[in-house]
């Protein structure tokens, strides 16, 4: 199953916008063991995307194009397909339908650039895209597959999951294929490739191992491509246990899609323990995080975001003369943050964070990127200090991360 | 000048890293005029390389090639690239030299891989990568332009910055181009897009307007093109005029990379105003884009995010009868949790939100995605109810920016 890609909008060509679209897709194809041989981008342009699809379906059996459909640019990349194909356009009622259903709900009404996402061609297959107003539109002729979907990155994702890959995978038969992934946390890419050196080196030339590192996560992917089913699951079975055998037990955080968000919620679900944070350089991402998980509603009661030393104090009863002795960005502080949301917000554990996001406001002793992290309970707290860099989205991103592993690991020592 | 962009490796091809290069090199290209036409994406191979090169070079005047240089990869590009010229390797001692340079300061020792980078297509031209042991290439025939750069990005900027850009200004006489963007909030694409529909259809050839939607944004980007560089600015500034005149008022959120938070800042601080934030469905989301922004700790005091209804009550004194008679999700209780937010956290202005997120915990009378948004002051008070989808985090986000664009409303109001 070889993939080309065709990625369609101005806006890409003139760097106004990174492509993630394509990292996204080639990931979630090689799950069901296709692979991208070959990627292009072109403009809103009529013959650019007439060139690209000649040249993409004489190279590949699958290709996948994502922009180009929505309401003000729908015509160039519908129209293209169309005359690749050689065919006419026809009304799509069903989507009429649906899209009268949308905007019935939104209490807005059809309008001319909406009605024109009704027109298909001929030959098309409709792929409802429940994420949005644009279909994907799926085609099929002398072997060969050709895909449209909005580029919109969640419409794109949604049609790849539920429509797209289980279509490919019903329409080729690639060798059999199966992943499993281990989820870690707390240590960098470059540590566990020493854990898994020897490992790595000795894996049969079926089993593939890819790191895949996020910010302050790493999952660690074992890929199993063999015709014979029976043996793509022992293998897969051994060498996973294998693998989590090598690595420290602590930095193990879940499997598969787990999240640390999500891992931290099933922990509180069976312990049966609420959860509080009082945030001063996160400023809400934390709770963002832990709010971003189905049903969090149980254990989460609430968040104090106290980007104000007035807040800290007022709301969290952190003492002025700690603010004054030890300032905001100090060990003290946190302690005191996580004592005051367990107080305020009844809750039976609490995380706090203060640090300086960046990128102005350091000092020589306190310089920016400075971050105090602290877990605890009635009983216990402890506490953690970040020296991170110059960037105010990273800091904020990586202090949440590693605030969110602490208490995993806070709750697991329980 | 057009170009075509390729870059190389199996990186880009599984999806393991999203190619920020080539919007980069876009960027860099259009300052001197130049537009990319395409961009091809390979794998390190041979075969793959080579066509590549052969389709670019068919249609575009020059060929800026990203990736497969290095001391681990050199060959394969290389080796293509003298292929698709049909020469041979020669040996440059000047590379040698700056490499021996580079290993003393070091104190590292030279070895088979890096001495592997100073051999080079006969027909090349060194440009000199001050950023690190790969050079860049560079080569011309039939008027055309093949330009070779590692893919490490600060390597490439600094090429395409003092290497790449100042040579193809002097060979090519481009056009120059200019763009000019318009930041709107709170009307969807289709609908901007009936304001502008007879502006759109009578541009002038030189004018271009391309639409850029994001979550409850849309980015309207005007580019001229012409040789008459005082055309270009008095084209982009009428025109920019007579579409901002098109369109109403409300909408218009600011220019260029604005965003909606940063908008918002500005205002607070030009009106000296604070603000916070009550928080339910968006659960610390609508905090985390406020204080994405640097120096919002001047004018943001905090947030309660107030996932339990206890947390509503003893916090923000949302009245037991409220939540009895209406509900969390309805307009009485986001009015109160205003006047809480307002009156704990001592703010001018305070935003709340309390919806149902999903995918779970509707009701018939308030579905999945029911949404109430409230702003205020000890003034007033203005409310909103958003009827979303089912998806979790698009509700939270869409449910943010929409509170967002709502504050920025309310603050113009004033």
């Amino acid at each position: 199953m070889q993939v080309h890609i065709i990625t369609i909008g101005d806006e890409l060509l003139i760097g106004q916008i990174i492509d993630t679209n394509s990292a996204k897709m080639a990931q979630m194809l090689l799950e069901i063991g296709a692979k991208v041989t070959a990627r292009t981008a072109v403009g809103d342009d009529h013959e650019a995307i007439l060139q690209a699809l000649r040249l993409a379906t004489s190279q590949a059996d699958i290709v996948l194009v994502t922009g180009g459909l929505g309401p003000t640019k729908d015509d160039v990349t519908k129209k293209a397909i169309a005359d690749f194909y050689e065919v006419g356009f026809v009304f799509h009622q069903p989507t009429l339908d649906r899209l009268n259903q949308i905007l019935e709900r939104l209490g807005r009404s059809m309008n001319e650039a909406l009605r024109t996402q009704c027109f298909i061609p001929q030959n098309a297959t409709i792929l409802t895209n429940k994420m949005g107003s644009a279909p994907g539109l799926w085609f099929e002729e002398g072997g060969k597959v050709v895909v449209s979907m909005p580029g919109v990155p969640f419409e794109m994702e949604y049609l790849m999951q539920h429509e797209v890959l289980p279509r490919l995978q019903a329409k080729f038969n690639a060798t059999p294929t199966a992943h499993r992934t281990l989820f870690t946390a707390g240590e960098g890419e470059s540590t566990l490739a020493e854990y898994l050196k020897d490992f790595e080196e000795n894996l049969p030339p079926q089993v593939k191992l890819a790191y895949l590192p996020s910010i302050a996560r790493v999952r660690l992917r074992l890929t199993v491509s063999d015709p014979d089913p029976f043996f793509i699951e022992k293998t897969l079975n051994e060498k996973f246990r294998e693998m989590e055998g090598l690595l420290p037990p602590k930095v193990i955080a879940g499997q598969g899609d787990d999240s640390l968000e999500g891992v931290i919620g099933r922990i509180l679900k069976e312990k049966n323990l609420t959860l509080s944070t009082a945030e001063s350089c996160t400023g809400g991402y934390l709770a963002h995080l832990i709010t971003s998980v189905p049903g969090s509603s149980v254990y989460f009661m609430g968040s104090v975001v106290s980007y104000a030393n007035a807040v800290k104090m007022n709301q969290l009863g952190v003492k002025e003369e700690t603010l004054r002795e030890h300032g905001a960005v100090s060990e003290q502080t946190v302690r005191e943050m996580v004592a005051g949301a367990n107080r305020l917000l009844g809750t039976d554990v609490a995380v706090a964070t203060s640090g300086i996001a960046g990128p102005d406001g350091g000092t020589p002793e306190k310089p920016v990127g400075t971050v105090w992290l602290a877990v605890g309970n009635k009983e216990r707290t402890v506490t953690r200090k970040l020296q991170l860099g110059k960037n105010r989205l990273i800091n904020i991103q990586y202090s949440g991360f590693y605030a969110l592993n602490l208490l995993r690991l806070f709750l697991l020592e329980k």
